[in-house]
C-alpha cells in the first residue's frame, strides 16, 4: 500500500499514512487529537481541519487541498462556503491521495479525559505542566551565527507562540544549565531537529534529538506510616507502575510526634530522616524505571549514569515492547505527604508545628529542582510539593479537596481522611471549613490489644449473630467467612482497622454492650469473661484455635473505650464544623483512604461516628489523596486549583472552639443520642436503638 | 547628651542620636539617603520629610512633630500650608528633641553615585538587584496561625508593596528552599524581627535575625590569562578588597584554541578546566572574605562550614572593625569573561565557537544558584553571567560597552581591547557594530624573542634619540628610566606588552626601519647587528650587562613583522568597521585593559594602529570590563541595560567581508599610507613620517 506523509500542525505530530485512509484515522494513528463526537460518522462536525498550501521544505512536503479527496456533501452542513474557501475540511470525509500538512484548529482539538485508579473516575482536561515541542530549525550560517540557545527560543517564539522564554526580563528562567550542557550535541544529532521540554511555558528543563513526544511523570503519596509512587505515561494518562514500601522513618517511631520528637533529640534526626526518605524515594523511582526494561538487562550500568547518546543506543537495541526509561525520562513530579512528612522531606524544622498555634514553615506549594531535592529523576526537573492547609492539615488533604473538588458544588459534602489523625473539611462552594481531630491510633489497630496493621491473617469484617453472639469474620486477602471453613485455615492474628471499625456497631446492635460502651451485665455467650490476669472485661472474636498466635483474640472493655474515644473525637469534629459552617444537615459524606472501601456506611451511623445522614450518600472514595496527585500531574489548571484550594480552606482548631468537650462527651454514647436515623429505621429495629 | 530613637521609614534604618540634633545629620549617622543639595543650609529644599504621629509598639517608640523643633520660617519656602498640616518638614531644620518616626518620601531619596576603581567615574543610580527588607511581625496566635513564609511574604506585601512574591502564579520561586530550611530560627531568634534579602523582588534568597541592612556582592572578571574578583560593601558602593590570580587553566594551553583543543583531545578535559577555575574562584572568596577577619583568628574552622548562630557568636567576639563575613554574606555575584572562558566554567561545549559561522552555545545572560555552580557564597544567592554578544566578543566585552555606553550619545566611539585577540565595537546610538581580530599574542609578549608579561623588570616604555639612537627604557614597578641609574640597577628581564607597543613608533620615526618595517640598510647605532647566531637583523634594546638574564635583548626583524601583523589586524578591521557602518571619521577612541593605561596615543597613530583622528580623544579607560561587572552589580538598570546592548550590538565577521586582504596588507605600512595626520603635524616633522 502506498504511503503519505502527514504531519499535524502545531502538535507536530507526523507519520506516513497509507493513501485511501481519511485524516481522522492518521490523527488516531499518529496519537493526534482530534474531537470527534460521532466516531467518524460525519454527523457531528466537530472534526474541522485545515489542509495548508504549499512546499514545506522543513517537512521535505508539498501540501495540497488536491492532495486529498473531493468535497462531499455532508461536510457543507458543518463548513460553509468561506470557510472552505479557506481550506476547511472535516476529518472523517477528507482522503488521503497524498501528502497533507493538516492544521487542527483550538475547537477541534480533544481534551483527554482521565480516569484514577480507583475508585472514582475523575475527568480532568490534559494539559500537563511540561509540554514538548517538536522543533526543525535552520542550522548556523555566516549571516545567522546566533547562539544555540537562542535559536531555540527563537523556533519557540515562532513555531508556537512561546514568547516569555524568549524576552529579556522573563527570560531568567529561560533555560536550565544542565540542559545547555547537553546542547550543541543533541542540536546537531539529528541535524537541527530536536523536541524541547518546557516547564510551565517558562523554563527549557530538557531537549532531545529528532521527535521524542513521550513524557513521563512520577506521583508520591508519603504516608507516615506508608509511601506509594507511580509512574505514568503523561501522553497517554497510563499508570505504567506502581510502587508501595513502608516509609523508612517507622524506625524512629510511628506517629509523626515520635518523629519530631526524635529531631529534638538528635542534632543530625532531621538530616537523617530526610534522607531516609530520600533513598526511599530513589530506591522505588529505580524500581518503576527497571520495570520498563527488560529483565535479563544490567539497566543500573548502562542507564543510571550515563549520558544520554549511550542510553539512545541501548534503547534502539531493546526490543521494542520495553520502554527502557532512565532517570532523565523522568520529567515531572509530584509530592504530596502530611505536614510533617513534608517538612521532614524537606528537612524543615518540624517543631512548631507541634505546638499551639501549630505553625508550619511553609504552607504554598514548592518547586525545587529534582537535583537540589536529590531525587533521581530528570535533574533539571522540578519536583513539584502540594501546599499545606496548616500545621495538621497537610498536602495530602488538599490532594483529597483537589479530587474531590468540593468547592465546584452546592451539596454540603464532609470528607473524612482517617489516619493517626482524622482529618475531616466540610462545605461546598460557598465554603470550606477543616480540622483535624486526635483520633489516636485506634483505628490503625494501635492501642487495641489485638490491633494489626492490615496484613495477611488480619480480621476485617466483623459480625455477630443477635441470637447467640457468635462471631463470624473475614481475614485480608481471603473471601472467605470464619462459618465457612475449616478451624485453623484463615490463620488469623489479629484485627486491623477496619474490623475494628465493625465493634461497636455490631456490640452495641447485639445488645453485648450498652449505649455507654459498658459492657452489658447480663452475656449470652461464653464468648464473654473476665480475664483472670489482666482483671479486664472482654469478648472473644477468635479462639485460640483458629490463630496463628496460639492464643485467644479478644475485645477488652478498654480496646471499646479507646475506639469510642477515637469515633467521638471524629463525630465531635463534625458537629463543631458543622456548626462554625452553619448548617444541620450534610449532603454527601466520603471516607477517603483505602480503608474507607471496607467500611459499611450504616455501621458508622449506628457506632456514632458521623452524624445522621442517608447512607446511600456516605461513598468510599479510596486512594483519593493519590488521586489528587495524579491529576495535579496530568492537569496543569488543578495544579493551580491546589494552590487555591489550600488558602480557601479555613482551618479550625476544635479545641478553641466554646463547647468541644460537651460535644466530645456526649459524643462517646453509642449511637449520639441526638441522632434519629430516619434513613436507618426500616432496617435497624429502634427497640434494639434507643435501648437505655 | 540625652540620646533619642529616630526611625527611618520605608528603610527601617534606625538608631540613637543625641537630642539636639537635626533630622539630616540622623539621617547620615544611620545610613539613611536623603538628598541635599546645598549641604543642609536650608537653600534647596530637597530634603523634605514627614514626621509621624502616634505610638508605634514594634519598635516602642512614640513620635509626635512637637519631638522636633519649631516651625523655621525657611521651611516655608519649600513647603505650602498644606503639606505643613500633614506633618512635611525640611530634615535639614527640624532638630531632634525626643523619638520619631520619619517617613522619607521617594521624591527625598538620593540617589547614590558610585565612581569606578580608575580610571574614570561612572555615575549610576544604586539601585542593586539584592534588596533587603527590614520586617516586624506579629508573632503567630490561635487566630492567625499562618504558615512562616506566609508571615513574611505578607509583611512583604502590606509592608514594602512587593506583591509578585505572593501571589499564586508568580510565587513560583518565592522562597528559596535553603532560606525556608533555617526560617523558623532566625524568626524567633529576635522575637519576630528579620532582614529578608529579596533577589529581583522575586525571590527570598537569605533571611537573617534582627536588623542587618549591609549587603556584600562580588565581582568577576576571568580573563584567559588572569582571574580579577572584587568584594563590594553595595550599600557604601566601596570595594572592600581585590584579588588577582593567574588563571589556573593556563597550565592546558595560553590561548583559547589550546584550551579547546584540551577539551577536544581529553574525554574529561571540559569537566577539569571548569573545576580547575571554580576552585581557583573558590580560593579568591576565600582569600576575600578572610582579608575582613582579624589575622589571629582562624575563621576557616568557625565561618566556612558553620551555620549562621556559631558565626553571629564568632562575630560579637570579635573586634567591631573587623567584618569578618562568611560565605553566606556574598548575596550577589557578576561574572565576566570571554566567550570560551565563559563555557568552560559553564561546562558548555565550547568547540563549535571555534568553528565557522562561530556559534556559542548561549548567547544570553544566566542566573544559576550559586550552589549549582559550585561558587561558594551564599548558596541561595544568583551568580549572574553577563551575555556573550557573538562566539569571538564574549561578556567581557558586554561589560566593557555597559560601562563605557557608547549607546548613548552621538559621537561615535571606537572601543578597542586588546588581548590575545582584538575586540573592537564602533558606532553610537543609531548602531553598534563589534568584530574580532586575529592580532595574535604580540602585545601580550608571546612570540616575540624578548617579550614577557607585565611583571617585575619587564620593559614598559622604550625611547630612542633620533639623532644617536640611543635607547632609554623604563620598567615596570619603577619611575626612572634606564639612562638615569646605575647599569643594571633596574634589573631588566625582557619586554612586556606596552613597551612591545612603543617599538614601531620608536624606530619608524628615528629612522631604524623604513615604511616597511624593514631595518633601514645604514645604521647609526653599534645596537643594530646581524645576530651571528640567529641570522637575524635585530637591535638591541638593554646590553646584557643591564639586565638579569646574562645576555642582551633585542628587537629581531621577526619580532617587528608580528607587530606589524598585530597592528594591521586592528587597523584593518577598524577601517572595515567604518565602512560598514558608513562613516569616514572617529570621534574617540578608547583604549580598554590594565595595558591602554601605559600607552602613547601619538605613537599608536603613528606606528598605524588605528584610523586618523584627534589624539586628544584617544583615551586610556583602564578595566572597563571590571568596571562594567561592577555597575550591573550595582545596578538593576545597568543589568538589564547589559542584557540589551548584548543584542544590541552586530557581529561582524571580518573574513567574510570583501577587501579585508586587501585592507589588511595596506596595514602592514607605518604608518598607514593613506593616514595624513592633521593633528600630528606639529608635533612630528613630515619629513620623517613620509619618507620612502
Amino acid at each position: 500500500m502506498e504511503k503519505a506523509t502527514i504531519i499535524f500542525q502545531p502538535s507536530g505530530q507526523r507519520g506516513k499514512i497509507s493513501k485511501g485512509k481519511n485524516v481522522l484515522y492518521a490523527a488516531r494513528e499518529l496519537g493526534e487529537n482530534i474531537e470527534s463526537l460521532c466516531g467518524g460518522k460525519g454527523s457531528c462536525g466537530k472534526c474541522k481541519v485545515l489542509i495548508a498550501e504549499g512546499h514545506f521544505p522543513k517537512y521535505g512536503v508539498t501540501s495540497h487541498r488536491k492532495n486529498l479527496s473531493r468535497w462531499q456533501k455532508t461536510e457543507a452542513n458543518f463548513i460553509n462556503t468561506t470557510q472552505k474557501n479557506k481550506g476547511l475540511r472535516l476529518a472523517c470525509c477528507a482522503v488521503i491521495k497524498d501528502d497533507a500538512l493538516v492544521f487542527v484548529p483550538e475547537e477541534s482539538r480533544a481534551s483527554k479525559q482521565i480516569v484514577s485508579k480507583r475508585p472514582r473516575l475523575i475527568p480532568v482536561d490534559y494539559d500537563p505542566v511540561v509540554k514538548k515541542y517538536d522543533l526543525i530549525m535552520d542550522p548556523p550560517a555566516a549571516a545567522d551565527a546566533r547562539g544555540d540557545l537562542e535559536r531555540i527560543l527563537s523556533g519557540l517564539n515562532v513555531q508556537y507562540g512561546l514568547k516569555d522564554l524568549g524576552c529579556d526580563i522573563d527570560s531568567l528562567y529561560s533555560c536550565d544549565i544542565d540542559v545547555l550542557k547537553h546542547l550543541p550535541i543533541r542540536l546537531r544529532d539529528q541535524n537541527w531537529h530536536v523536541t524541547v521540554s518546557v516547564w510551565m511555558d517558562r523554563e527549557i528543563i530538557r531537549i532531545l534529538p529528532g521527535r521524542m513526544p513521550d513524557t513521563y511523570g512520577i506521583s508520591i503519596d508519603i504516608g507516615t506510616t506508608t509511601v506509594v509512587a507511580s509512574l505514568v505515561h503523561l501522553n497517554s494518562v497510563r499508570i505504567l507502575d506502581t510502587q508501595y514500601i513502608m516509609n523508612p522513618q517507622v524506625k524512629y517511631g510511628e506517629d509523626v510526634i515520635s518523629r519530631i520528637n526524635y529531631h529534638l533529640q538528635n542534632k543530625d534526626g532531621l538530616r537523617q530522616m530526610s534522607m531516609d526518605i530520600r533513598e526511599a524515594l530513589n530506591s522505588m523511582i529505580k524500581a518503576l524505571l527497571r520495570s520498563t526494561w527488560p529483565e535479563d538487562n544490567n539497566w543500573t550500568e548502562t542507564a543510571e549514569k550515563s549520558d544520554y547518546p549511550d542510553v539512545q543506543k541501548q534503547r534502539e537495541k531493546t526490543d521494542d515492547k520495553f520502554l527502557c526509561l532512565v532517570p532523565e525520562d523522568i520529567e515531572d513530579a509530584i509530592i504530596v505527604g502530611n505536614t510533617i512528612m513534608h517538612h521532614i522531606l524537606l528537612q524543615l524544622d518540624p517543631r512548631h508545628v507541634a505546638l499551639s498555634p501549630f505553625p508550619p514553615v511553609v504552607q504554598k506549594s514548592l518547586n525545587i529542582k529534582a537535583r537540589n531535592l536529590g531525587i533521581d529523576i530528570c535533574p533539571s526537573a522540578y519536583v513539584h510539593i502540594l501546599p499545606n492547609e496548616a500545621g495538621f492539615v497537610g498536602a495530602d488533604n488538599v490532594a483529597v479537596l483537589t479530587a474531590e473538588a468540593p468547592y465546584k458544588g452546592d451539596r454540603i459534602q464532609l470528607i473524612i481522611d482517617i489516619g493517626t489523625n482524622g482529618e475531616l473539611v466540610l462545605g461546598n462552594r460557598e465554603r470550606l471549613l477543616s480540622t483535624s481531630c486526635a483520633t489516636g491510633p485506634a483505628f490503625e489497630g494501635a492501642e487495641i490489644t489485638h490491633g494489626m496493621r492490615a496484613a495477611p491473617g488480619a480480621i476485617e469484617r466483623i459480625a455477630v449473630d443477635p441470637e447467640t453472639h457468635e462471631v463470624m469474620y473475614k481475614v485480608v486477602a481471603n473471601d472467605a467467612w470464619s462459618n465457612y471453613v475449616k478451624t485453623g485455615e484463615l490463620k488469623t492474628r489479629g484485627i486491623c482497622g477496619s474490623g475494628i471499625m465493625d465493634i461497636l456497631a455490631e456490640f452495641y446492635q447485639t445488645g453485648i454492650i450498652d449505649k455507654s460502651g459498658a459492657f452489658q451485665k447480663k452475656q449470652k455467650s461464653p464468648r464473654y469473661r473476665v480475664n483472670p490476669d489482666t482483671r479486664l472485661k472482654e469478648f472473644v472474636i477468635a479462639w485460640a484455635e483458629e490463630t496463628t498466635i496460639g492464643r485467644d483474640i479478644t475485645i477488652t472493655q478498654k480496646d471499646i473505650r479507646h475506639i469510642q474515644l477515637a469515633k467521638a473525637a471524629i463525630y465531635a469534629g463534625c458537629k463543631l464544623l458543622m456548626r462554625e459552617w452553619g448548617t444541620d444537615r450534610i449532603d454527601v459524606v466520603k471516607i477517603a483512604g483505602g480503608f474507607g472501601l471496607h467500611i459499611d456506611p450504616v455501621k458508622m451511623l449506628i457506632m456514632g461516628m458521623i452524624p445522621d445522614c442517608d447512607p446511600e450518600q456516605i461513598v468510599p472514595v479510596g486512594n483519593a489523596a493519590g488521586t489528587g496527585a495524579l491529576i495535579t500531574l496530568l492537569s496543569r489548571e488543578k495544579r493551580s486549583e491546589s494552590d487555591w484550594v489550600a488558602r480557601m480552606v479555613k482551618y479550625v482548631d476544635l479545641a478553641s472552639l466554646p463547647g468541644f468537650k460537651d460535644e466530645f462527651i456526649e459524643a462517646l454514647q453509642i449511637p449520639h443520642k441526638n441522632d434519629s436515623f430516619p434513613h436507618l429505621k426500616p432496617i435497624v429495629s429502634p427497640k434494639i436503638l434507643f435501648q437505655e
